[in-house]
């Protein structure tokens, strides 16, 4: 049987020289920081049967609880500097560790983000993450900065990822070469670091957060704290490849208020235009132009034609 | 029902200023870092019938979980300035949460700890939180700074807690008032922040960790990463007040290889004697000198005679 130590030293503890200070393997990691620079530090916890299903793959849990950790740090203009990991694991079984520790290893190393620590357990599955980024100060792109006039923008494409939901849920049929493109975007999301920094860099964005409750409550979120309202086009909105093919009312309910996203939301000036089309190119993202903060509270909804729409949505409530 | 950012809003974020430049609210807190200090940075995971029992009081259990992390930063020389909270709960129930919320901030009042961020969610009760301190460079009490010749000493007293446990279990039997003692120092640990900081404030320590596993096992980690072996004077080790009134093979197990003690094991000159008492005096914490730190390998046990030793201990490995 693997110990806690051997787990540890066999799986999460590598040999290549890391940029922490001292990394695991102490009572606490220790990191230099950048002179002149803000920390960003977020947490986030994956529970078996509520974010992911049991016996999902574990290559792809370990990539997809470091990349909605990340689309924090994107969402504030960070970058990624370090992570720390506590893991409950119902017992310490190799195979499973491995393809873990790959997935989460293959999106760490891409970002140049360090596992400096972290603590395992017994217990049923759960992986905690806290990330920590850096950032210029006054350059975070928080909630409570949009302004009215700004534009409304969103990286990527949205849907897909409630779509496989719902394929699995057989709420809609999919062929099963459909099911398994959408559930990629499910299992695999990208995190939009690149963009998050590009657009933090002038600043070229005010507000952004990350959409993974759904656009509608985390756009919800913005308005709130920026004390703003706004029009958002729903079919402006961008599907994912696989939401694109079915049918209106599904592809609204799913752009709208799916779940799983982690694209960028985000507010930016008019004058911004061009360098919001850059930052897109520059970071090889996607990003569309969706609605206008405006000074009235509220969301409204309108098609394409500009009517407004009425639809039934909610967000995500981990305890509803 | 009570919803996820209720919750947060009612038990969880305060309407007093914070010291970080963003706190709970956003994607990600952000933290101006103190010119010329490093971050020292820990992450402990608590699971119901692992670190506490089903039905533990939710004060206790929100003072613990913060007590075993400042711990962390204790046995570093960190000062505390920051934490997140990641929380997985069967339900939201509201006098739960009342509770643990106050017995985590009268904690991290006491050791001006802010918490700026984290994650709620439905699922298995989880907690897991991140602490993040602050210390000069070049003082971080390490694990792999003990030096041949070192004294070593333990903060406070050893056992009661593994005492605690073993009343529960009826490994033995305890009158009411004696386990109700001994449960307390299990359930509300106090985390030796002050000494800590003491100690690595000249530095006057060389190695230092805090014991949670038991100190046998701990102490092999600084033997380990130090290169070094030690002797410890069994009889010396200062038992808590409790089990100080059981018999000497009971006292002499549970001071060795008891478990969530939360006090710190650190080596220092022999020259720093009158520092390390100094150091204790003025944090407020008994330091008692248990042994020495020697060239060859291995832990040798011996009691007040000097007489060698042979007993059988384990440390605590949460996967055997």
């Amino acid at each position: 049987m693997l110990s806690e130590f051997d787990l540890i030293k066999q799986f999460f503890k590598r040999d290549r020289p890391g940029r922490a200070t001292l990394g695991i393997g102490d009572d606490c990691a220790l990191l230099t920081p950048v002179p002149g620079r803000q920390l960003a530090i977020s947490s986030d916890m994956l529970v078996e049967d509520r974010h992911f299903f049991a016996g999902a793959d574990p290559f792809m849990l370990g990539h997809k609880s470091l990349a909605v950790n990340l689309s924090d740090l994107a969402a504030m203009g960070a970058r990624p500097s370090a992570f720390t990991l506590a893991l409950a694991l119902p017992a310490a079984d190799p195979v499973w560790l491995e393809g873990f520790s790959r997935g989460l290893f293959a999106l760490s190393d891409a970002h140049g983000c360090e596992l400096v620590g972290g603590d395992t357990t017994k217990g049923p599955l759960t992986i905690c993450i806290t990330v920590v980024g850096d950032l210029a100060p006054g350059h975070a792109l928080r909630r409570d900065a949009a302004q009215v006039g700004d534009d409304i923008w969103i990286s990527g494409t949205l849907g897909d990822a409630r779509l496989a939901l719902a394929g699995s849920w057989q709420e809609v049929t999919l062929d099963p070469a459909d099911h398994a493109q959408a559930a990629q975007r499910m299992h695999m999301p990208s995190p939009r670091v690149a963009l998050g920094l590009a657009l933090a860099a002038q600043p070229v964005a005010h507000a952004a957060l990350d959409i993974s409750d759904g656009l509608v409550g985390d756009l919800g979120h913005i308005l709130a704290a920026s004390r703003v309202g706004a029009t958002l086009d729903v079919d402006a909105l961008p599907a994912g490849p696989v939401l694109a093919r079915q049918e209106l009312a599904l592809r609204r309910r799913f752009t709208l208020a799916g779940g799983d996203d982690y694209e960028l939301c985000f507010t930016a000036p008019v004058g911004n235009r061009a360098a919001v089309l850059e930052a897109g190119r520059a970071s090889g993202t996607a990003v569309t132009r969706v609605g206008r903060i405006e000074a009235e509270a509220g969301l409204r909804l309108v098609d394409a034609d500009g009517t407004p729409l009425h639809l039934e949505l909610s967000g995500w409530d981990h305890f509803s």
